[in-house]
C-alpha cells in the first residue's frame, strides 16, 4: 500500500505492452480472419497479472507439417495461476495465451499431414503454446499426443499435469528403484487432485498406500471413505488426518514406506519424514502449505533419507517425444480400463472472467475446466 | 533433576553389568596374560556412559588367521562420544571398549599369516572391535588395512574416520557424478576437521571451494587464512564468516556451486542451498548446530536440489574390502605427497579420564588423541 508508484507503473507499462502484442496480431489479419470464420478467442495475461479475452487469427495456409485443431477443454491448474502472477519459473514473456494444458480435437490436415485424421483427439505439449484458446495451429509433429477417441474430456483435458505428474513420480522413485523392495507409499495432501490420481495409480500397481488430509472440515468422513476407495479400499489404503501418521504407520503392517509424494511441505512432509524407512525418499511436487520441508540430520545420516523436487515441466523439457506418448498411453490405458477417473471438475465458458473467478476464489476440491461457449 | 529413580536403576544396573563384563574376562585370565605381559589397558563405557579402565587378556593362542597389534594412537571423534552416551546407531552393545577407529602395529605374526610382517602400521576399520585399547588381536584378513609404514601417526589415526568422511563423500557426489560439470563446492563448518579434509583434498583435485564458518572468534583473521590454504589459496578458496555466502558467491567467477558437504544444519544449510545451481546436491554428514536442514519447496521443485546424509559406518558395512582398501591406499598417497596433513591434535594418555575430561570441555580446534603411556 505504501510502495512508490512503481506497480503502477508496471502496470501503464504492461498494458501497453499488451496493446502492441494484439496490434502486432494486425486488426487486418483479424478481420479477415473473422470474415473467413477462422479466429481463435484466446484468455491473455500481461505482466501485471491482468486478464484479457482477445482474438488471433488462425494461419489460413495449411502446410504439411501443421495441423488445425479445437479445444474440448482446458484446466485452471495451480501452475497457470502462478504464471499470470508471473511466479511460475517457465511460463513465456508475457503477454501471452495463458494455460499449460488442454484437450484437443483434430479439424484440419493435409493429404501429407502423417498420422493425424479429422477427429482425433489430442493433448498440446508444449507448454509455452498457451491452451486457453479455442483453436490453435500446431505442428504435427511433436506438439501433440493423441489419446483414444473415447477419452473423457475432463480425464483427457487434466492427463498433461495431474496424472503425468502422479504417474512419472512414482516411476522414477518407486517403479524404477524400489520395485525388489515392495515397499508403500505415503501420500500427503491425498486430497489434492495429484494425491487423489496418486491414490489411484497405486491401487491400479499393486502398492499399499497412506494418505494423510486436513480433517478441519464438515465431509471429513465422507472424504476420508471417498479417499480410501480411490486407494484400492481398507487392505490397500489408510487416510488419515494430518498429526495421526505415526499412529496409523504403528496400527498398520503394509510393507515399510519407501516413497512419500508430499505436496503440502511443513508439518505433513515432518510427519512423513518421520515414518520413512531407512533410506526412504520424499518427493515434494508442491507446497500448499506455503511452509519449506524440514528434516533432521539425524534422518538425513543414519536413515539415509533423501529431499528430492519433482517438476513435470522439466521431465517434459528433458523427455524424448516417445517417452511422453508412452506415458500417455499408459495413462490413457489405466483409464479406459477403470483404473483412473477424472477429478472433480466444474465447467466454466473459456474467458477471461472464468479465470479471474476461478483465482478469486477457487472451487474447493474441483478444478476449473474452461470450455469452448461454441464451436 | 526432578525425575523418578529410573535413572539411578540404569545407573545401577549398567554398573553390575560392566562388573559381570568384566567378570567374564576371569581374574585367573587376566593374571596369567599379565604374568605373561599380554594384557591390554582399555577403556570401556557402560550402558549409563560411565568410562572405566579395564584389561583385558591377549589370546596366547596365534592362529593363521589372526595378528596381535598395538595401538599407537586412537583419536575421540564426536561418533565416538555419541556411542558412549548410548546416542550412536551402529555401537556395540555395552559395556563395551570405546573408539571407532585407531592406528596399530602389528607385533606377532605366524608364517603362514599371508600379506602380514611385524611392524607393519595399520588402521583398523571393523568399528565394533573398540579402539581404546593398547593392544589387540585381529583377525588377518578384513579387520585391518595396511598403510605406509611412514605414515604420519595422527594422520594414520585420523583417517579412518575424517579423511575417509570427505573423500567418500566428494567422491559419490561429485567425482562420480559432476566431472564433466566441472562445478565448485561449498564447506560449511570449513574449519570442522571434516571441513578442512574437504577443502584439502578439493585442492589436491582442482576443484574450487566455498568456505563458510562462524566468525565469533578472536582469531578469525589467522582462521580464514589457514583455511584458505589448505583450499589451495585465494584462487582456488573462498573463505567467509556465516552469512555472507551469498555476496561471496555472487562476487566470485568460480563455476556453479554444485555440491555442499554440511556438517551444521540450520542457519549455514540454508545460506548453502540458496547458492546451489540447479540439480545441485546438499550432503549433511554432521549437525553441528543442532538444528535440522530446512529446504523450501522451490528450490527443490523448480531448481531440483536434493537433499541427502552420509554416514561413513553405512558405507564400510556396504562397501567391499577391495573399495576400503583402495581408498585408503589413495588417502596415504594424497598425504604422502603433501596433500593432505592431519588437524590439530592434542595427545593424552590413554585412559578413562582423559576420555572424560575431553568430552567435558573438548579442545577448540583440536582432536583429542589417546597414546598409550608405555609399550
Amino acid at each position: 500500500m505504501a510502495t512508490s508508484g512503481a506497480p503502477h507503473m508496471r502496470r501503464r507499462i504492461a498494458a501497453l505492452s499488451l496493446a502492441w502484442w494484439r496490434f502486432t496480431r494486425t486488426d487486418a489479419a483479424i478481420h479477415h480472419a473473422r470474415t473467413m470464420g477462422t479466429c481463435a478467442n484466446c484468455v491473455v495475461y500481461d505482466a501485471s497479472g491482468n486478464l484479457e479475452d482477445t482474438q488471433e487469427p488462425i494461419h489460413e495456409m495449411m502446410t504439411d507439417d501443421v495441423v488445425h485443431a479445437r479445444l474440448l477443454a482446458a484446466p485452471v491448474n495451480p501452475a497457470d495461476v502462478n504464471a499470470v502472477q508471473g511466479k511460475y519459473p517457465s511460463a513465456p514473456t508475457p503477454p501471452a495465451v495463458g494455460g499449460l494444458e488442454g484437450l484437443f480435437e483434430i479439424t484440419k490436415v493435409t493429404n501429407a499431414t502423417r498420422g493425424w485424421s479429422v477427429g482425433d483427439k489430442a493433448i498440446a505439449i508444449n507448454s509455452t503454446h498457451g491452451t486457453w484458446r479455442t483453436h490453435g495451429t500446431f505442428a504435427s509433429q511433436g506438439a501433440l499426443v493423441k489419446v483414444h477417441p473415447e477419452t473423457d474430456v475432463a480425464f483427457g483435458a487434466t492427463l498433461k499435469v495431474t496424472f503425468a505428474t502422479a504417474h512419472t513420480m512414482l516411476r522414477k522413485y518407486f517403479l524404477e528403484t524400489c520395485e525388489r523392495y515392495k515397499g508403500s507409499v505415503v501420500v500427503t495432501g491425498a486430497n489434492s487432485h495429484v494425491g487423489r490420481a496418486t491414490l489411484q495409480l497405486c491401487s491400479a500397481w499393486g502398492i499399499r498406500t497412506f494418505g494423510t488430509a486436513r480433517d478441519d472440515r464438515e465431509d471429513w468422513k465422507e472424504l476420508q471413505q471417498e479417499l480410501t476407495e480411490l486407494g484400492g479400499g481398507t487392505d490397500m489404503c489408510t487416510v488419515v488426518p494430518s498429526g495421526s501418521l505415526r499412529d496409523a504407520r504403528r496400527a498398520s503392517s503394509y510393507p515399510p514406506a519407501v516413497l512419500c509424494v508430499d505436496g503440502v511441505g511443513g508439518d505433513a512432509a515432518r510427519e512423513a519424514i518421520a515414518i520413512l524407512a531407512d533410506s526412504g525418499t520424499h518427493v515434494v511436487y508442491g507446497g500448499m502449505s506455503r511452509k519449506p520441508v524440514t528434516v533432521g540430520a539425524g534422518s538425513l545420516i543414519f536413515r539415509d533419507v533423501s529431499v528430492r523436487g519433482f517438476w513435470m515441466t522439466r521431465w517434459y523439457k528433458e523427455a524424448n517425444f516417445s517417452e511422453v506418448q508412452a506415458m500417455v498411453d499408459d495413462l490413457v490405458h489405466l483409464h479406459r480400463e477403470g483404473h483412473l477417473v477424472a477429478g472433480a471438475v466444474v465447467r466454466r465458458p473459456l474467458c477471461a472472467e472464468s479465470v479471474r473467478e476461478g483465482m478469486a476464489s477457487p472451487p474447493r476440491g474441483t478444478k476449473l475446466l474452461l470450455v469452448p461457449q461454441c464451436d
